[in-house]
């Protein structure tokens, strides 16, 4: 493992376009650093009760709440986004008391029992990954950051997190709310980085999280595989939405226009892709369109309207090349963006309607992470669903129907792990499911959900023999 | 993927020394045409009930029952020993009879309930993965092959398993069991082959299922990380027993005679390493040494005794390897065998018992798999945990102590998945505790006890919104 001088890294702003913002990337011996006092901090903390160790997160809690205001801003001038942020700086709060309340019944469960062997009783322990590297994106800096660490630091783990480069600046903010907390910082770490410091993320933990693309994710497989730890992945997705003849249309417009452009369609469980029933093709076109055009972007001030920058710029040359090889092909744009336009030094894209889309276009394979919505046509049930599951990906979906036992029957044919029904992108507010990631879209157990904490901790039997008669297997 | 011409593997008695059974091994075409036959099998498999699973699996288990004999003679033909073979053979009923009680119960789980959102409803479905693959070892070849076959089964998954080219024998009885029960050979298939086949099946299938050394595992994972499936690893061990003053030590001395003899120590979670207090060493050592010495090989009649051949010639080599390695630095025999001896042409090798022994020595560091038992001395209980403790492996251990709790409180201590208390190796009677393996002995959920089902399937949710009232979320 090299080690590397410590160095700094400038931060572009989604609004201005200006670089406003520099952090300073710890060397790999510092970063080693860390990881060896959390692994230090740890063995007291596995050793807490779960009610020490809720009682800290509850301190959190209360300081994250403290400084709402410093990183909600903090988070705008990551993001160059307002309501999304809001929500994000919401779910911190009832997300820490959901896990506190789960890992509260969680280990209370008993652990000694009988076994079908009449002087053998089994106990059950669980034991903590001592240090989980947690690597998050900049879509939702702060809630990608937090949604392993929470139920991780709960199990007894410490946590290492490297958010992304891009939108580095709340975390200044959360390592104020982590210095404020006694006992947290010994078990919690936030390091900056890019990609070199999510290597060394690797090389120092036992169990990794990653949250990202695809592309990404697979390395970050390769190199769990390497050091042979076990690796949680929740990646890329395309998602698509099913809309039945029958289907409420006002309702499945405005919850498509939703679930494809919130956070300007840059969430992993963004629909990217909606498919009609024939007979209502055209008349949920017009609707779409007609919502779609409705939709203003948040600018020039950052509350103005709901459609904020792209934040990164890498996506922004993504988008532009996913838009101009649809319209080379024989898209057509009923309400949109050709390409991101600059406004005020930031790229901003507005919902846009695309239709003449098949699948030899790469707005219809490959993850776009804009606010489009390309509607595709199909006659039969069987064959909407078949091309729903014309994807590498398989992270979640929607249908819309007359029924919700019929969206629910047409939701089982879709090879993904979440199904919203009658409505769209639901992982986004509801994370009590349980769901895996199919196909391209991740590796490893459910994150939503109780079992998601699970993840974080072996399990270890004891097998106790509870009298001493003599035992028929014995050789002597 | 490279076609291979069909070719064939001789295979050698461990008995005799003879070469005297040949198998064929299918091309990779052919094994891919069996593998889409699976697939073909699995989409009714998948939807018939867990009932009617359990009715196959019921009728598969009378047919094993019926074909008991010629499979025991075809086993000890592959092992060249009889009385592990019986408690084999046997285990098939009762694992079947466990799985079928556990997924009863499993799918019987209601999966529709209510959220903390007022409007939406949860229901969790499970999607077995299409086809599993079962690559297994040849210490345990019936066993080994069932262990994670029969649960991937009963949750509606194919399965094709590749037991090992070393112990292929008892396939043809277990292919004519299958033969004999409608509807399961569209869904299960045994394959014969060595590593080129193992590979081959790896890229067949949805997740992988591999137990065997670290070191092929090592490959597996590599593999099933390129092509971005789940993979579940039950690899080598080393393991530890530690004795402290107070333990009983005639039940100490006959369990570990017995959890590092059984099977001439051809098993994962046989004891290697015996720690004992110096305050009772001597007396353990000469206990230990006065039973292992009347313990009989099975020669010349396989019931002539409990220590069978060694099974693979190659293990012969390490097994002699690390004797030698060991006598060499100093180690002393107080009974048993300085190498593995040639009778009848099948090598046996004598429990035995060493002192003398240290770290330096590849029979304190590596998995020897032979019935060897060094037996070390050390004073305090936090040396004896951290004697225990000094390996790459984490599988299982024991504790022997005057007290229940005092041996919990040790075994708690070490860096294992299972330890058994006041016995040996109990994992290799009980299977309905839950497990991890540690460190370089394994990845992925537990094997053993009921959840160890939920490997073999995704968590799927629908998020249902129940009601038509205006979303606040929703833009327009």
């Amino acid at each position: 493992m090299a080690t590397s001088e410590q160095n700094t890294i400038s931060v572009r702003n989604p609004r201005t376009g200006q670089t406003d913002y520099t952090f300073f990337v710890p060397s790999a011996t510092a970063l080693n650093h860390t990881c060896t006092q959390l692994r230090a901090g740890q063995v007291g903390w596995a050793k807490c009760s779960i009610d020490d160790r809720i009682a800290v997160m509850q301190q959190w809690k209360t300081e994250v709440e403290n400084h709402k205001t410093e990183l909600v801003e903090a988070l705008c001038a990551d993001t160059g986004r307002q309501w999304e942020t809001l929500l994000e700086a919401d779910i911190v709060a009832s997300s820490i008391d959901r896990w506190c309340s789960i890992s509260k019944a969680f280990f209370a469960t008993p652990i000694r029992k009988a076994s079908s062997i009449p002087f053998l009783e089994i106990q059950q322990d669980l034991v903590p990954y001592p240090l989980v590297g947690v690597i998050s994106p900049w879509n939702f800096p702060l809630l990608l950051s937090l949604i392993d660490t929470i139920p991780a630091l709960l199990a007894g783990c410490a946590v290492v997190v490297k958010p992304s480069e891009v939108t580095p600046r709340f975390v200044e903010v959360i390592n104020k709310t982590i210095a404020a907390v006694p006992f947290l910082g010994s078990v919690l770490a936030y390091v900056q980085g890019a990609g070199h410091t999510g290597a060394e993320i690797v090389n120092n933990v036992d169990l990794v999280c990653f949250t990202g693309s695809t592309a990404t994710g697979r390395k970050v497989y390769q190199a769990a595989c390497d050091r042979f730890i076990p690796v949680f992945l929740e990646l890329g997705g395309k998602d698509a939405a099913i809309v039945l003849a029958g289907a409420d249309l006002q309702l499945a417009t405005s919850a498509l226009l939703w679930g494809s452009t919130a956070n300007a369609g840059q969430s992993c469980l963004s629909v990217e892709r909606i498919y009609v029933q024939s007979t209502i093709y055209e008349e949920f076109v017009e609707l779409l369109t007609q919502k779609a055009s409705a939709v203003s972007l948040a600018f020039p001030a950052m509350n103005d309207g709901k459609i904020g920058p792209i934040i990164s710029d890498k996506q922004v040359t993504i988008i532009d090349d996913h838009l101009r090889d649809a319209l080379e092909k024989g898209a057509k744009i009923t309400t949109g963006s050709t390409q991101c336009q600059n406004l005020g030094g930031g790229y901003y894209c507005r919902p846009t309607v695309l239709t003449n889309v098949n699948d030899s276009m790469k707005i219809m394979t490959e993850e776009t992470f804009g606010p489009l919505m390309p509607v595709v046509a199909f006659d039969t049930i069987s064959d909407g669903i078949a091309l729903a599951n014309s994807t590498v990906y398989g992270l979640s979906g929607a249908v819309f129907a007359q029924t919700t036992a019929q969206a629910i029957e047409v939701g089982q044919q879709m090879h993904c792990g979440a199904v919203s029904i009658n409505d769209a992108a639901l992982t986004a507010i509801m994370h009590e499911g349980e769901k895996n990631s199919f196909k391209m879209s991740g590796i490893g157990g459910t994150r939503m959900g109780p079992s998601a904490i699970k993840r974080f901790m072996r399990q270890k039997v004891f097998l106790i023999k509870n009298n001493t008669a003599p035992d028929p297997w014995h050789f002597a």
